[in-house]
């Protein structure tokens, strides 16, 4: 449970945002920004005005007796209920624009007559991107049990699996272990299960996503991870399951081989552990999302591998990006992003190669950013371990 | 693969819904739609219009060499396209209300200078709704596989478990059967990992999710399914997992008992088969959803079990739904739903009661209307199967 004090924290942090930026009130309506700002997943509205007034209009579930939340029958009602409580109505509005769509974002624009209406998706995405004591330890708690299961991958595997057996043995570990097992992404385009694991030449594969990698998928309607790949040797496969075995969920990759690899995917792999060297030695608060990119894509290049840098024909245009509710928050490591790192975000970084033939090698890990400095919150070993070793 | 005989079918439904509507043109680009336009999800939009044009413009994945596909850089290219083809832009287009967020959506409007903006959301839930001999092919495989799933939970039933725990089994089977996972489910506000198994009390908690029942979930943040109650004798057991082994995914719930239910439990248990029953009968084209649902409500009612139907303090508001590329399609089984019945629409039933100190019993069944009535595709045994048996 999140207590009152933390949610209390988060929305200081939300009405000064949009303090910043001139407006007046908000209203948010999408699970994972309702879970942020109450502590659960409700079927409702959260108000929040610049004045000091916070409420949650709910519909679903019943029966919650908490003052925070108040039950209405449709979103129109929520007017009615402000003025009662003699609560003026905000001059100006945030609403979601990429979570909802057009129909009820109109419905809720049309509670009053704003001056303004303002960008809440940004707004909320920018005060989830800095976490909280309370929400790193929930990242601590995933991360172990993230590292923990990744260590048994060895004993689950067996000669002649295909690479959505290995995953479905991976899954069932998962669950097991309390994983929540949905992943939640940000982005109306976006889906997956639950990870992937990209076997061999499937790792190259261009994707209809934004994933650093993407796969084919089992089927044109889901076209992303396994692909029915038979695990033989000589094959990277590189496992890349979410950690939520909380509501924050680490992002971790680890490289599997049958038998040996190739010498240069085993080089490959090693440029990857460098630019995860470089991060640990340069990433701290001030140093910019667009500096991390750059210096990664140069260690790529320097070691002669560039072409095969996120991705074979079809290159993914970041080397990492925050992580917490959703697996893709922000911020994103890629060009042009002039965002600077600030102590307690999370963000995972994936400098993955892709190797013809073999598949892809590289880590993914969960970093914290701390005062001076980052720290590795997935511990998995880092080396590319044998299966059949 | 979806053949372009069967999408150029679909194109000619969409269009027949766009004139009777009076849109002249219509742009998808959620990734179900897609899905379903095109026969693979894509990272674009498909455009549509009633002159006979169909285009699908896209950024990701590279390298498709299909006609149907036009890269473009960003969603302002469409215009300058349609007008190098020498198509005249449409006076009147169809938007997606409910699957893309307003700063998407006000792009796509801003292409031209439109007399109208419709509600594409709403005309290709209804173009779906009818399904086609190759999708009800789709049903059948799903089905069959969802069915041999089902037989097997018995076998992996062992004393102590919990309800995640056995969960956790069901779907490493799911994923090995070539289940893909990912549980399509339509509405910003819905979400679920890939069905839940209820059990005792769980059940009957009220939700914040708009399903027939919810349970709490293992976390505030997913407050639906599975909330690790042990399963103890006495107990039922509900299975409602999806049966997603294509793209068209089925949906069954069965009852399980941990020995000996009480026999109010099985009364009720036994009403859920009368509503089936009554359902066969009279279900058929032409007939309407909300004479459907009165007639559930009404056996339930007569056999005293109205209190418990559908819920316990908090009831869905219907009793069946339509199934295809997401769990809850059109039509919904519903008070005030005129709409009738139509010769390959497929619908699942799934009248529920949730008793106290036991648990929810009633089966869902997915079921196709055919010419002149309905054909049960989830063919699982119907009585509640004692895990201790």
């Amino acid at each position: 449970m999140v207590l009152i004090e933390e949610l209390r924290n988060r929305w200081t942090k939300l009405r000064t945002l949009l303090q910043q930026q001139g407006v007046k009130g908000a209203i948010y309506t999408a699970p994972t920004n309702l879970y942020w700002l109450c502590g659960r997943v409700v079927s409702g509205y959260f108000y929040i005005d610049t004045d000091g007034h916070t409420a949650c209009f709910i519909r679903r579930p019943v029966g919650l007796d908490d003052p925070l939340y108040c039950y209405i029958r449709k979103p129109e009602d929520i007017l009615s209920i402000l003025l009662d409580r003699g609560w003026a109505l905000p001059t100006s509005l945030a609403l979601e624009t990429q979570e909802i769509g057009v129909a009820l974002y109109q419905r809720l624009a049309a509670l009053g007559d704003f001056d303004l209406l303002a960008d809440g998706t940004a707004i909320i995405r920018s005060a989830r991107m800095v976490k909280s004591p309370y929400e790193i330890e929930q990242f601590r708690i995933s991360a172990a049990k993230h590292t923990y299961i990744y260590r048994q991958i060895p004993a689950i595997y067996r000669e002649g699996m295909r690479d959505f057996e290995l995953s479905a043995e991976l899954v069932r570990v998962m669950l097991q272990e309390g994983s929540l097992g949905l992943f939640r992404i940000f982005g109306n385009s976006m889906e997956c299960f639950m990870g992937s694991i990209l076997a061999g030449d499937n790792a190259g594969a261009p994707s209809a996503y934004d994933f650093a990698l993407g796969g084919t998928g089992l089927s044109d309607s889901l076209p992303v991870g396994e692909n029915g790949t038979l695990l033989t040797p000589g094959m990277a496969v590189m496992v890349d399951y979410a950690g939520n075995y909380t509501p924050y969920a680490t992002d971790m990759s680890r490289v599997f081989s049958v038998g040996k690899l190739s010498d240069e995917a085993y080089r490959a792999h090693e440029v990857s552990l460098d630019i995860h060297r470089m991060f640990e030695q340069s990433a701290k608060p001030g140093v910019s999302c667009e500096y991390l990119y750059s210096q990664s894509l140069d260690i790529a290049q320097q070691a002669g591998y560039g072409d095969c840098f996120m991705g074979g024909i079809q290159k993914a245009g970041f080397v990492g990006h925050g992580i917490g509710l959703e697996i893709n928050e922000l911020p994103v490591l890629a060009p042009r992003i002039t965002q600077p790192l600030e102590q307690g975000m999370v963000v995972a970084l994936e400098p993955k190669f892709v190797i013809p033939a073999v598949g892809a090698v590289g880590n993914e890990d969960s970093y914290l950013v701390t005062a001076d400095g980052v720290e590795r919150l997935t511990l998995a070993p880092q080396e590319i371990i044998n299966l059949r070793g």
